[in-house]
């Protein structure tokens, strides 16, 4: 097994919003078969350079990670979103404005437990499977996993800790994708706003 | 050095045009950050795996010929484009229709060789090149090689043998990409055909 995507540094991403507004100046749009095709040729490079399809899986999601930490930059700035107030508003913000800009699907958001803080997403149609068939000895293989971490990372940005899951997949001959997301926690510097707003309500 | 892909067998892509219809159907337009994010994150992953760039620019190359052997069905199938009836015709559809269609920009063609068979594309503007900078310790890594590879790939499927150079780069400060295309040979079933007709033609 290697671990070797957090040590990459082919790509000094830019940080700053000019980078971005340049990229979507030059070209408004990209053929969603070649994006279909260069993520299956990243997963099949994958499949070459791991054993096991659960080391495929942790390396689709690291890397979905490092993609969703640059992003969420573009996604604040194209889409104007507020603040969330709860993880319902997140959820709803995921499923209706993020998965619509960058997959042009939107998944139903459904499963809530009773305390908000955990849901499922369940897309029937999901965008990356075009030509994809998965060989038998891949049955554990999660192909879409690359979302997952893409959310991971866009979250962790905007300071939420979520536990995202590949649940089910078309790919799999499952009827759905179906991605589980748990609220874990917000970040420390939220929460230390939060206590001094309790504190000030306190006095 | 790892020669992996030609062995890949994860993807098994589906031959007929009712699959890539299917793909159409279910997205629409997927976004530009995302596919630029993604390429980037494959260079990346291959600079991981081999030591030398040249190993990394051969292998994009054979990743995109991969990719232009199946995209070259979604793009007649979209454009319903005919026959071309010299090098000059292919190049002007190759900038004209496929840059614009699957990469949003116009390359100039231009440096014609005497004969018609060698010919430069501009791009003043390459969208692949979002977000990167390279380390001085790649300076021989031709980032957007796997243009080079679909462009090959797909040519072949109709019957041109190309050879396809990346030649300059905007990444390594060059003000534009150049890729230098040379006709090499027409496929087998093509000079046949020609043979018949001057064959024709004599008697």
């Amino acid at each position: 097994m290697k671990e070797t995507f957090g040590k990459v540094t082919i790509l000094r991403f830019l940080p700053t919003y000019t980078s971005l507004v340049h990229v979507r100046d030059i070209s408004t749009e990209l053929s969603t078969e070649l994006f279909i095709l260069t993520y299956g040729t990243l997963v099949a490079q994958l499949c070459e350079d791991y054993e096991k399809d659960e080391d495929i899986n942790k390396q689709l999601d690291k890397m979905g990670r490092n993609i969703g930490m640059k992003l969420v930059e573009d996604f604040l700035a194209r889409s104007n979103i507020a603040q969330c107030r709860n993880f319902y508003e997140t959820a709803d913000v995921i499923a209706k404005v993020a998965f619509k800009m960058y997959l042009g699907v939107t998944p139903r958001v459904t499963f809530w437990s009773q305390a908000g803080d955990d849901c499922s997403l369940f897309l029937e149609k999901n965008p990356l499977l075009g030509y994809v068939e998965i060989p038998e000895k891949h049955s554990c293989l999660l192909y879409s996993n690359m979302i997952c971490g893409i959310l991971k990372g866009a979250l962790k940005m905007v300071r939420l800790q979520v536990d995202i899951q590949l649940l089910q997949d078309l790919v799999k001959d499952d009827k759905v994708t179906e991605i589980r997301m748990k609220l874990m926690r917000r970040h420390k510097v939220v929460r230390t706003v939060e206590k001094e707003q309790r504190y000030c309500g306190d006095t």
